[in-house]
């Protein structure tokens, strides 16, 4: 169908619902170039102002997903399921939680994102492993896939290419905080994937993308609204963003950390998360049918080391090369600095701003500021209080390594006063121990 | 000022009120095209939606009217006032009200436009005058002006160039129909020409862009606003647009039309329309001091033949020519085709469609559907009935000129009867005399 695109842009400026075919057209016209980028982009504002109906979101995320390549797994005995988080920080679950349902019997087709804003990417976690290859191709994904039930790649550029050409216009005319537009670009990749069913973690918070409740909430259902009328079984965990997750954040670290849960010796909130979103996905996949059974086969997986063994299989068929035993790996071959908790008096820590935890390791290297930047895997935060704990005073609230990249106008140290100012700036203390808080919020199914 | 120009887009998306030097960099930034087409596209739907305060409001109209030249008319001795309208059918005004108000000692330095959708422009019909020239640079309208005490000139270039460009993208960007948009690119405009007033005529009506009392009111305030901001006088007329103007659509028959204005034999509406801009022109060029003094110096511009004097030298110092006696001139050189009532009884004319009549005149040659569209000086419509007016079955409600152009695919015939049909459908018919509706709504000073 051939579109008008002032009609089009004024019709949903106006609140009218477009028809699936003009949306298909519209998102075909953008992709081959027959539509301007000043049209896209005044389209986009509308319909950050207007939002889509059930319907309309169904065609945008179905003309994305079908702009390039869905790959096909349906040779591929067993069922798939993958996981998405909405991005968070400190935030290595895929890395473990991948092979655990695997060793449940669910395969886990995983195509993951690098570090956005302040949020770690999983390609840039894998890629601290020395030789670990992100960007295999189609063939290469299904057969690692049949070998050891999960594999961990990178989007193709033949995979969902006009959302790739949106995105990159939001980015530039400040139409990224739009639901039903994070909604599509989402889904328009994960249904690329060849999966039956996916679990979604989205994260809420001052560390999230989604700073309410309400928010959060409304991504989870319109998500999980569009998988279903895909045809896919989908559900969602609304999740605590109020710190980051576990107690390293950047790249090997997050890497070694991960590894700590597959050793199952793993940080308790790490361990938690990857049980609820592990059950999730068996429940989805048909490898349990009660989320308390599926919690049990996760953790088994993690006790009696097929879980780790998946991972290493899978490691080995990518390319990437880990240590006959992990314990110790990725030695800190860097200078340690502290951030001591400036309060004159015993506190307890309140919540951690995780966004300015994220800020502050990609200041260090751990992520791009511009799409260019290398990345230095080898820098790393680490959160020694985490919320609830008890702070004496000259404590120091966190470690992290000392920068080893500087700046033309900056030197190491106004890097590391920086980086230490908004660690502590980021840490909220208060007298009396905080009142628990979940760390899941909500499932939605 | 250099502006993060998504920065700038999110602030305005969220609500917040932009800083002045921030919209005139965004200005500059767009106009020297540092700023790309997508990022204004995406700024400017934003607007759409969240509107502009009066301070910035004052500033987009300020960085548009120092894009380019600003006339300089401060040599001229005498106040210098103009009107401009926000775009009719059968709104011929301009031609006989700048020679009135000339007449009576106030210069007009006039800058017009072009057709524009459905509605004529006063450059394409001053262009039916033989030899007539609207490109004149910036001293020969000063010296036109100090001549004759009007100029009727075309804009320039160099006149506004970043109000040109933004209206380029709205016009394909669906943000065309915005209040602080519209207001800021026609004050852009008239305030580059040097004057000391202005009094706008806001449209109201079917045949307007302004399609409710509420949106019109909306509009002249904004425009009144701006105006005063930048120090001008500045008042604003609401006019009713139920109908075409006088009784011609078209280009030469609507010179013709004004010229019996001139005459002083204009149809009603027309003359009272005249007298009451005039009135309200000259109390801003303090040239009288109530609006009764106003309204009958410009009755006696009319009828002493002062205003068709001034006219007449305009055109001559403006290259035109036009015979001694104008009655009988433009002869109607075209067929004539009849659009007659359908109705069944007598009845009352309750109301024309005035924007279904302007695309008709339009579709018969007389504006231009594509940019490069060259007009038809000659084509016509006459209003044979208007509101109010009795009709008995079979009589002609409108007349028109037999179609000259013929597209690939259409017959003389098939245009004829298609116009046939869209004027009929244009009239709104009723058993009893519609109540009387005044022309002149608002006065907003």
């Amino acid at each position: 169908m051939t579109v008008n695109p002032v009609d089009l842009i004024r019709r949903k400026r106006d609140g009218e619902a477009l028809a699936p075919a003009e949306i298909a057209g519209f998102v075909r016209g953008y992709t081959d170039g027959a539509i301007p980028d000043y049209q896209a982009a005044a389209l986009l504002m509308a319909i950050y102002f207007r939002g889509l109906d059930g319907a309309e979101l169904a065609a945008l995320t179905d003309a994305m997903l079908h702009s390039g390549d869905v790959v096909d797994l349906s040779t591929l005995p067993g069922s798939k399921v993958d996981k998405h988080s909405t991005g968070g920080v400190g935030d290595k679950i895929s890395l473990h939680l991948a092979p655990a349902v695997a060793a449940c019997g669910v395969n886990v087709p995983m195509i993951s994102g690098r570090g956005l804003g302040h949020t770690g990417g999983t390609l840039d976690k894998l890629e601290a492993i020395p030789g670990f290859r992100v960007d295999l191709d189609v063939d290469r994904f299904r057969a690692v896939l049949g070998d050891c039930g999960m594999a961990l790649i990178g989007q193709t550029a033949r995979l969902a290419p006009a959302d790739k050409k949106l995105y990159a216009l939001r980015d530039v005319t400040g139409t990224v905080e739009s639901i039903p537009l994070i909604a599509a670009s989402i889904m328009s990749k994960k249904l690329a994937e060849g999966i039956d069913g996916l679990v979604l973690d989205v994260k809420v918070g001052a560390g999230a993308f989604m700073k309410t409740p309400e928010r959060a909430r409304q991504l989870a259902e319109t998500l999980v609204g569009i998988g279903r009328r895909a045809g896919k079984r989908a559900s969602a965990l609304i999740t605590n963003m109020d710190q980051p997750l576990g107690r390293w954040v950047g790249n090997a670290v997050e890497v070694q950390e991960s590894i700590a849960v597959l050793e199952n010796r793993g940080e308790p909130d790490l361990v938690e998360l990857t049980l609820a979103l592990g059950a999730e996905m068996l429940l989805l996949g048909g490898a349990a049918r009660a989320v308390e059974e599926g919690r049990e086969k996760i953790a088994r997986s993690l006790a009696d080391g097929s879980a780790l063994a998946r991972f290493r299989r899978c490691v080995e068929l990518q390319g990437g090369a880990l240590p006959e035993t992990t314990r110790g790996w990725f030695a800190e071959d860097t200078v340690r600095v502290g951030a001591p908790a400036t309060a004159s008096a015993t506190s307890y820590v309140q919540s951690i701003d995780a966004e300015a935890i994220g800020l502050a390791a990609i200041s260090l290297g751990a992520g791009r500021v511009r799409k260019e930047d290398d990345i230095d895997h080898g820098t790393w935060i680490w959160v020694k209080k985490k919320v609830g704990e008890r702070v004496e005073r000259g404590d120091d609230l966190a470690w992290f390594s000392s920068p080893r990249r500087v700046g033309r106008d900056t030197s190491r140290e106004a890097i590391a006063a920086e980086v230490q100012r908004a660690i502590q700036k980021a840490y909220v203390l208060g007298p009396e121990p905080p009142a628990p808080r979940p760390l899941i919020l909500e499932v939605i199914r």
